[in-house]
């Protein structure tokens, strides 16, 4: 096995069985292959006898999306396990803990979190998570934080981020996110319903400025260790446990796009609730708890990273008076630019959300792909300009009155 | 010579001969190491009979500056050779002809300008350089554009800042430039006469901020491939050649640190004129030049700069319309707070200027090295705010009455 070649489910298996420590010698192991075959081959190997489970994770050398077919470095396979490794040393109750990775195999063996379920799910289901805001905040606060230069030695700083270039994921991001939504491209999935709202922005001038300068700070701001794909389909949850999976697109970028991404998920969803919750007092107290989750996300990253530059700052300048506040405005401003671009296309790119697109009646889709595009634009029109976090629940309740 | 030692001079000897099509067979080569001996030997040989002659350039494994010795990496060879490479094809008439890269040597052979003179000598002679705004701007607009997102392949151009990474001469300009000077740090060397100035500098916080968000620029903007050490001792001239030599410096970083390294060592000369023009029309007359050529330096770099973004932008997103002037306003801020460093840190830090230092008379040096602070701090303040290359010239001006 020391040539890279997709794993049969027989072959996943065996590899598992030599994981030591998980499962008993002799244990009768079952494999399920769970992935969706877009990406990566995942292998949830269990073993009734004694409940145990574990997840190998394969990387394949191919991204299947709509039926088209782009090559894919395996490398990610070595970002992804060292982006887990690193996302466990700083947040160990918030990640999924890998027991194993084999390079040649472009292979990861890690914890099985089948007693979560995937939070978009969750969401969709209604269901709350009071810990979720204070869990990811705290997420957000610890990776953003040491893996910055506010925390590491600016040298290995440098070293980590050439480890995580990663071209071939970032492209997925720049054309997905800050191109085709912006004008009449192929990649663009439309209901022919909103189509006048994807018009209105193909044509709004102002709009692409701000996409345009938020895609530069994504392809130039090497300030943090990126996630990089921090959406509610990357969260593990129940409403006592919070886990941070699938971190392939990690690479070094600008904090608030993660940040910005947990926002427009969750604003996604509330969007959603159009379709979902069909009694007004139902939406409005299931939206209540989405504002007030979406505040908490940043009031908790917001007091996790300012109590870890207080006590770890790496440097005398880093200390610099004053210098943590502007960063922080600055860090405002990111997140809701980039919680903005993550809405849009979301709503007709090439990827769309379940929040949105399995809402069966035609009428309350549309009403919310309507306003998942109303606070996705005002949210990047406003970014610039923004000083509280504030506008962004103002934006939300105003978009949905 | 397949393991790295530092040469001899009969095996620089040696080297050169073997340089195809530059010495005639059999000729008495002769070498002189013309290094300064903190960071590199330089071994000038020639051939008095043909008067052809050579550069050979080996990086030595430390730095030596004022006594101490820090162990630095032999890769900057190869990201010097490959950083001229690379600036060799945007501006083949601004940077010396490489003949030859040996990288177990980080040894660079490349073309002697000893015809022409160390641009900072040029200035305290007091010559003028008609053509250089016009050079340098090209240099500068060409190597940032066609390096940068705007104009690269977005793939491509990660790959190639991972290749720049470069830890330990970036170390160089983080201590030197962004925090040594803020701080009664024991690489500065100052003399007694301005201890107040420097004192005063260490206890100004708006100015301390104003250099933590430099430096953060410097630290996480990976823009596009600088020079990285863009002085006016890294320049060689006469009257109608430039040509910029040494980019060991060479990383991924914030376009302004080049454009900003030009102007701030033509200012420290402008300084400097308190000592080198005792005459007080002779030292407006020749300031006027130098303030005139400070103005060329932006305005030939702004207009050859939009001129390859109008003609050369790499996708449809780098066309959105109004994001060139903004990227240009904030290229100019960032000009000049990076010039601002640059300058202060030349006056008292570990490194000086000739343009200053070598001013005979102590109270026309001290008024100098006050006239650099004044000018150097005020263009660090009004960074963020500034909004036309006037201001610029304005605090020059200002500062000289």
């Amino acid at each position: 096995m020391s040539k890279y070649h997709a794993l049969t489910e027989a072959e996943a298996i065996e590899y598992a069985r030599g994981i030591a420590g998980v499962f008993p010698a002799g244990a009768q192991l079952q494999s399920r292959e769970i992935g969706d075959g877009n990406l990566n081959l995942v292998f949830h190997i269990t073993d009734p006898a004694s409940g145990k489970s574990l997840i190998l994770k394969q990387a394949l050398p191919y991204a299947k999306v709509v039926g088209e077919s782009w090559p894919l470095t395996l490398d990610r396979a070595r970002i992804e396990s060292e982006a887990l490794r690193i996302e466990g040393e700083l947040c160990p109750d918030l990640t999924p803990k890998v027991y194993a990775y084999e390079p040649d195999l472009a292979l990861t063996v890690m914890e099985d979190l089948s007693d979560h379920i995937i939070m978009r799910r969750g969401l969709i289901e209604k269901n709350r998570y009071p810990r979720f805001a204070a869990d990811i905040g705290r997420f957000l606060a610890r990776t953003l934080f040491f893996t910055s230069d506010l925390a590491m030695n600016l040298q290995q700083k440098k070293l980590q981020v050439k480890s995580f270039i990663n071209p071939d994921l970032c492209k997925i991001t720049e054309d997905l996110i800050f191109d085709d939504p912006y004008t009449d491209s192929p990649n663009n999935s439309i209901e022919a319903h909103i189509r006048d709202a994807a018009e209105a922005i193909w044509a709004d001038k102002e709009l692409h400025l701000e996409v345009a300068l938020l895609r530069e700070k994504f392809l130039t701001k090497a300030q943090a260790l990126l996630h990089g794909d921090l959406h509610t389909g990357s969260i593990f949850i129940k409403p006592d446990s919070t886990k941070v999976i699938d971190p392939e697109f990690a690479y070094y970028g600008p904090m608030g796009f993660d940040i910005g991404a947990v926002i427009a998920n969750l604003l996604l969803n509330y969007a959603g609730q159009e379709g979902w919750s069909p009694d007004a007092a139902e939406r409005a107290d299931y939206r209540r708890y989405l504002l007030d989750t979406v505040q908490g996300v940043w009031t908790e990253f917001e007091r996790n990273f300012r109590a870890l530059w207080n006590e770890h700052a790496a440097d005398r300048m880093a200390r610099t008076p004053g210098y943590q506040d502007v960063y922080v405005a600055a860090l405002l401003q990111d997140t809701i630019g980039f919680a903005g671009c993550k809405m849009v296309r979301r709503v007709y790119g090439l990827a769309h959300v379940a929040d949105i697109d399995r809402i069966e009646d035609a009428a309350a889709r549309e009403r919310a792909q309507r306003l998942a595009l109303a606070i996705g634009t005002a949210l990047i029109k406003r970014n610039r300009s923004a000083r509280s976090f504030d506008e962004v629940l103002d934006i939300a309740l105003t978009a949905a009155k």
